[in-house]
């Protein structure tokens, strides 16, 4: 941490702040420079003493140097995490592609759209049963029903199942029907939740906060893995910006950013990021280029008959036409998609 | 509800399109314009059918025409509402100061400040027990031990007091101990809470979220209000952007946007909204002269060894200076500063 | 566009409407709903009357339906724009790509550039002479000398060159030196600017506007359409958002919404969306996925010694690197890198 | 400016840093730290050495630590920097009201306009004769006529006028007008244009750009001073972001921290912030809260027959209403409403 003094502070100001640093037990080093004076402040959790620093006479500003995570950076970490779910490994050399509607509406609805996307290559199947709704008088889901039926159709496909979790209360409830865990953007800061699914041993998937920073992101996987869960997926779906073509914006730098920093896998969600079906190819071909580890795209049998977000879902044509495309762009960067769990039981 | 069909569109889509409004129960109303034809739809929950009517071929764009929201909009109440908290009026017309640490740290330090602010005018107490943060490896608040200082602090000065709640199964502890229930700005969409603390007839003060547009804060408003609680009162607390002088941006025009849309009272917290505390003082005057119905202001002893938050709060000298300055800037307005409960026990 | 009255409003206030209306020579078609009434305004130019009809007693909101451009629009013609450069086709079948350095620095840093980036298969030169600095105090490009050089690269290694041009007054100068003109994003709603070059008959290629939306870059490509020049070509270079990882944020969305609503050819420039040269090829990549019609990219001989922007260059090595990746890529899309220019002059 | 290395760095990593740092012409700093190294670098003109540094090897981050701007900060210049125009100043004890209509029209709008605004105490005289438009089939303003329009309104009623100049050719003519030169918010980053002014002796006041940071809007400032002209004024416009409510954001904090960090005075512009008009009072009086030196208002005869931006106007009556809410709110300040100008002439 750097402590950057004003131009005209006086000898005793840089006085007690040497003084207040060596009395929080930590080490100090000035720079005299000709237009100011700069300290350098070393030690442990040093983040801690920012405003107390901050708050002394003759203080400009404070500077952080130290990533403020620990457990989620490649410094710490160097090798890839590999996620491993009934057998699809999520972070590896090759892509997962996750399907299925926004909404579990039905069995049949469900099994149909599971039946389709595997036939068609996906390997996980997603679906929501909590769903999270900006107005109270949307539809918000079939809840435990929902989950039901998504461990039927795991039952019936074979296929993984992810679903969200909204609520500490439902944690325990919704890992005993699915296979990995979904913080929704709404969350990425509910603490308590962060903290409740670090407790667990289920897979993660953490999706990016609307108005978060991808430090911020990576400090809220800090709670998922200080708990001692390591089996961690983080989520690009889009930060919001003052452009309105787009429900979001897809951050697609984010996508090299965090391979570059963390050694989670790191997947994007282009239905969420744009809310527009007609967008959704071209921004999934875009993330798997930019180097995501996989995709999650919202599939239903008719849209525009869905309960929720049927504008940002595929038809199983639009579906099938977009996994031929995946295909031949995954090979030009070298890697492929995977194949686990994508073949229908027989 | 309107929707535009495309330039080029044939009378089969627009056909296609009047019969699946027909089907929906709902009514429609076709202008046939020179460049294209729009189809004004009439009926009821008229944005569960946008999806629906937004992917039938020929269909360019849907536009909704009512708000969202009801029980939140002043068309639906007109008259302002009134939230009475232990004789302190909040939406009336007197201006409310809730003032006090960022976070309960000790007896101590809470009934100095309790005393301090009460004295210099503040109408109520503010102080956290359950802290967010951004990092695992901060401060996250003393818990039920900071709700019992509370309860003990109000009951030696008689201050009412107000807390956050961060997850629904600490409502009704929280509760227990506080006047006024307050969601934070990350939990402003976590519904589930929103559900509960809707369900409890205990006064709610709801945070902006970082990236919520005033109409979304209005929806997660009515979801309280949908539950049955109506005491409900709004705070801005600054939104995100891309400017980095300031931790956010308070949203000045949000206060006299809400007082016309809306019969909810609003008040504004320039604490955390800028995160310095020499700015604080300009933003509360600004966010009075703008039409607030009052203001929670961060104060502590001594802020440069607080554990959080002390580059964003008032000293006790600081905050008598401001109350010296509110005075006649809400005189200027024609109103004036609450002064229930400000009176020392005796 | 459409008249959105209030709740309650009076039939006098609907009167009022419609006269107004009537008097400004357009016509309206009303629709009474149970909660509010809806009046449909047709006619020509309807922008031009949204603050009039807004202002009048009983108005809730104007709705405009109409794009607000049309040069611009697909709608108005249909076909893709192919603007042709010295045998380089922009917007047809193949990907071009753009390469040099930010700013021309010297004969030789230009000459072994382009012969380089040729010889990988760029097929246009760029090079800054004219360049915009925040600071004051900052390197603001060759000015003349710097044209001249480019030209003189041109007949050396027979690639077309593009610069930018900074203000009206020089237009001219610039267009007698290079091939395409380039508007700088912070001069995307320079408006005599655009007229200007839009009075030439030189290809332009138009920046997006850090804080733009899609439609005012569309509305700014219509007043260089307006002038007559149809040689135009847009290049999405990220947008300014919260997030401080990257200079901008890469709106890769922008891509296949421009194809779709827009005629124009669109390239991405990842250098100047990212700031940070390790994120160009990845982001290169998603935009060709993505289905840009191009690339700009920085390469210097040596960007640690770089007077502008060393951070966000590629070196000849990893622009060669990039090129390897890019081909594939360009293939899997169902297209190819261009070839045109690309070979060295014997 | 501090360059932070890699945790894992080399000894010759940090070696070849010191070499390059004295190659320079600058001199070093190192702190070794139990996690990193960081060095200081102290000399002259950093920023312009930030890429070459970031590029070696074990380089992790380059911190810049001195602003970037010097004339436009306190710290060089202390005093408040007052500007006189025509016996009117701006930055002194007392506040500016600027009003008139946003587009010149026609020599009566523009002098009923002026008389009213005078007897109700404005002190100096808006109106666009050069209007920036977002389309080009919108009015774009009366250009030289206006200008005549502005002197002779000037002429009649004695009050001092400001006008926008959009482009560098039209600098001295404006300037041959008026008594203040405006550089709007899209051409906060016209470089060309901002030399061009600095090199006048007129009163120039600079809008914040829309998506420009404070620091970006002094070096803005920093540009016009580096040409020596000191008569400067910063105005607060509001700032693009998600919010769609308001057409911007008026950045209220940005008055406290530009008193804080700059000697220049600062003024608001409410009416082009929100574009509403019923929301220019409550900001104004913020504005005038948080400190403000001045207010720019649009006013116009008859709003709703406005050819620009009507509905941001106020009219006569809201005007006066809002000028007698404005008098004592300054004066709950320790401040007053500058008089000089607004008597009518005799």
């Amino acid at each position: 941490m750097i402590v950057v003094m004003k131009a005209g502070c006086s000898q005793d100001d840089i006085g007690a702040v040497v003084n207040r640093i060596k009395k929080l037990g930590l080490k100090e080093h000035i720079s005299q420079g000709v237009e100011r004076t700069i300290i350098g402040v070393l030690g442990q959790n040093l983040l801690d003493f920012q405003d107390t620093l901050q708050l002394l006479p003759g203080v400009e500003e404070i500077i952080p140097v130290s990533k403020p995570y620990k457990l989620a950076s490649r410094e710490f970490h160097p090798r890839n995490t590999v996620v491993m779910v009934n057998g699809v490994a999520i972070g590896g050399d090759e892509i997962v592609i996750m399907a299925g509607p926004c909404a579990v509406e039905s069995e049949k609805q469900l099994l149909d759209t599971a039946r389709q996307v595997k036939a068609d290559g996906a390997n996980i199947l997603r679906g929501g049963a909590f769903k999270p709704s900006t107005s109270p008088y949307h539809f918000r889901g079939l809840g435990k029903k929902g989950l039901e039926m998504l461990a039927k159709t795991r039952e019936e496909t074979g296929m993984p199942v992810i679903t969200e979790v909204m609520t500490p209360n439902d944690v325990e409830l919704v890992a005993n029907y699915v296979d990995i865990l979904q913080i929704g953007a709404r969350n990425m800061q509910n603490f308590i939740l962060l903290d409740e699914v670090g407790k667990t041993r289920k897979p993660v998937m953490l999706k990016r906060g609307l108005s978060s920073t991808i430090q911020e992101w990576l400090l809220a996987a800090e709670y998922i893995l200080a708990q001692g869960n390591e089996q961690l997926i983080l989520c690009e779906r889009g930060i919001r910006t003052f452009e309105t073509s787009t429900r979001n914006t897809m951050d697609i730098s984010a996508i090299p950013i965090i391979k570059k920093v963390s050694h989670l896998p790191i997947i994007a969600d282009p239905s969420h990021a744009t809310g527009k079906w007609y967008l959704v190819a071209p921004l999934a071909l875009a993330a798997i280029a930019a180097g995501a580890d996989g995709l999650m795209i919202e599939v239903h049998p008719n849209p525009a008959l869905a309960l929720k977000d049927g504008a940002q879902s595929l038809t199983f044509e639009s579906f099938r036409q977009f996994m031929s495309q995946a295909i031949p762009i995954a090979q030009a960067t070298g890697r492929k998609l995977a194949t686990s769990g994508t073949k229908v039981k027989s």
